[in-house]
């Protein structure tokens, strides 16, 4: 792994993310990982930040909700397409996706929980601020199009503590 | 000015912001600009983001709170230091920033608000969404540095409705 600037590749994750990468969240001895299609990644605090956004529907929202971390792995070249079609189409509840999907958890450097192999970018993150989203607050398109069931995000932001790249990918 | 695509600078954008970018609002005829130096950018609800934080004890917080739009104007090259430094210093409520910086409203595209002229690049969106931040989700040591006078952010998510460069600059 090398370590890289977390702003270093903020093209490529824009172009990428809206296609799929990897939301991974430990609690306890439980591991899962989602496929994401958003997020944003900046500056606040004094920090670097990426945030995400998780479905209290989903998962992943009870293990986050038991977390203060997540990591962010992300495929360059249109890599693990089926990985992300199969994470992002089924529960953690009903399958262990890394099993299912041969997925490899490779441990954290900065944090307890994993970052997914295969992917090109990694980012480590630590749980600063979370807010769950106010549909009074959202546009009203918006909410007609994006929450149908009210099912609404959760936004987490993450102090990114670590980000890298895997040369061997 | 040259459009570019929300993702096209966001290696600089971040890099500036910490020094300093133009958060300008618009309500009525009243027009303000203020220096920010925190922000994210990324993809959410199916669209480009551009999400600014703003202190409710700001002028700019009453002006963008009966507001449904802002715009981001980022000098490049360590240009405007002494206007960024007015602008982050003083209010509103008592200066006419845009006389006492010579500041010129350069009218915006899409939108009703101005961008600062002598600025590289602007973004100009629409809120979409806002939320004003909870202290019991945040970070208790965020909370204490950030916020002695509890004087909290509230966070704006505008959609990039338009991004160009002034080739000019």
């Amino acid at each position: 792994m090398q370590d890289v600037k977390y702003n270093d590749y903020l093209k490529e994750v824009t172009e990428i993310l809206p296609s799929g990468s990897f939301l991974t969240v430990k609690s306890g001895n439980k591991v899962n990982t989602m496929t994401i299609g958003w997020g944003t990644i900046g500056f606040i605090w004094g920090k670097p930040i990426f945030m995400v956004a998780v479905r209290d529907s989903r998962y992943t929202f009870n293990l986050i909700e038991e977390s203060d971390q997540f990591t962010v792995s992300i495929p360059f070249d249109g890599a693990m397409k089926e990985e992300l079609n199969f994470c992002g189409t089924r529960s953690g509840r009903d399958y262990d996706k890394f099993k299912e999907c041969n997925l490899t958890a490779v441990p954290g450097i900065k944090v307890d929980t994993p970052v997914i192999g295969g992917c090109k970018l990694h980012y480590e993150c630590l749980i600063r601020f979370k807010q769950a989203i106010d549909p009074n607050n959202l546009a009203p398109f918006f909410d007609e199009k994006w929450y149908p069931e009210k099912d609404y995000h959760t936004l987490y932001f993450g102090e990114i503590v670590a980000s890298y790249i895997d040369e061997q990918v």
